[in-house]
């Protein structure tokens, strides 16, 4: 999926909510726990009740890797499963020398078929030269993320006069320009998104931390939202597990109609 | 495998060298190519050939994910192959918030029986907290690698003097010691390697970069060494593919052995 047809959905679908798939099997309903195929049955549900109401889903694969090769084969049957007219994010956070980073790439784009992946920058250019070689695949970079653990590096100051994370932002947007790259900009920095949307103001940001996080919308979208939108709102754990019941994909709906609604205002 | 059976395993096979499975099944002798399990068997012949002149194996995780299902598989059965008496590292570079690190621990450490697992310091401490609370097992962080996009982040320079890997490398030695964390430190940048280990004189270091990336094992050794030796010296490619025909495992082997040979005068 291009920009300008991502753009269009959102403008369509009056939603730039992106659903998180962070789904633990320890924490699906009891009555899916036991029964074969339970966490897939479980994401094609939440799939199946909010794909009306975001753009994206993002599957996180650190949950479908710490269930082994069949949690590979759930990542496959999830990324098929989601309809082609929301974006595929494989939230993998790769990176690594070039030859590696091709086979990642093959992974996620040619194997998974994924629409875009997560990447850490710390190694560099040709770390993240290969996923951007790929046509019509997203590349998301990790800018500045919404954990405390922000403070540690990407927030650290350069001689420059720049932020860690600033001179991501600039180097990559200078570098790869805007329509296969995005970033990962954490909404419990909300002020920083401000910062970050002036040195990139025709990117799509990646936003996860509203909801569990605590992150805030409305904060978000003013600091944040430029005139294609630009910005793919992420919530997870607050959709996925709003209820622990029989009724989990209702609530979910539920919960993700409640996001929408919101940001159709800004659309 | 502790930090003081890993150093009594140097000293008994006079060897501080890791032996990096990064398996390109396109690559592998013609005769295997089609044979099923042909991969394994590859591997398996390498681990055969070489387990007596080296401490360590790395496997690199991209080459297997680009397998899907099956070479998640095929990791945890080579994983099982490697003996006990040589440290297991995933060479993942994984790294993110804290419950998904956590997800990450289970995958390699639980799962895989990874006995290391390399990591991105980008997201900070509480990206790299979930792998260090697991016992026993070893986390590798990078520091400086050996790519040449290493100058693009690595090597931008702090207000307070230092330069970020320095930064990492400092605050990481401070917050975790040395029994259970190691830095990744690129053997093509081998002039830098003596200023990481003022930073972290009782630190392991994972050496990638010699051999078909360039770097020098002498060098790395004048460098590097401390009183514990404190290197794992990787080889990947002119190892596993000295020969591309039926003689790859003795081919392997010669190649390690003239490591081993070199490594020996220093132990």
């Amino acid at each position: 999926m291009n920009k300008s047809s991502l753009i269009a959905q959102i403008k369509q679908k009056k939603t730039f909510l992106c659903v998180g798939l962070d789904v633990d099997p320890n924490l699906i309903p009891e009555h899916l726990k036991n029964q074969k195929n339970g966490v897939l049955a479980f994401n094609k549900a939440i799939i199946d009740a909010t794909k009306d109401l975001c753009v994206s889903y993002k599957i996180n694969t650190a949950f479908f890797e710490a269930q082994g090769a069949r949690g590979w084969d759930l990542m496959e049957e999830i990324f098929s499963y989601i309809p082609d007219n929301c974006l595929k994010i494989a939230d993998a956070k790769r990176g690594d020398i070039g030859n590696t980073s091709s086979q990642y790439a093959t992974a996620f784009f040619d194997n998974l078929k994924a629409d875009a992946i997560t990447l850490s920058p710390y190694m560099g250019f040709d770390s993240i030269d290969p996923f951007l070689a790929v046509k019509n695949k997203w590349s998301i970079v990790l800018a500045l993320t919404s954990n405390k653990g922000s403070n540690d590096f990407e927030k650290l100051e350069l001689t420059t006069g720049e932020k860690l994370y600033e001179r991501v932002v600039k180097d990559l947007y200078s570098r790869y320009g805007t329509e296969n790259l995005m970033f990962v900009v954490g909404a419990t920095n909300d002020k920083d998104i401000a910062t970050i949307r002036k040195l990139a103001p025709y990117s799509f940001f990646l936003v996860p931390g509203i909801g569990a996080q605590g992150g805030n919308l409305k904060s978000v979208c003013e600091n944040g939202l430029n005139s294609e939108i630009g910005l793919l709102v992420n919530a997870s754990r607050s959709i996925i597990y709003a209820s622990s019941g029989a009724d989990f994909a209702t609530a979910a709906h539920d919960a993700a109609k409640s996001i929408q609604n919101e940001m159709s205002f800004y659309i």
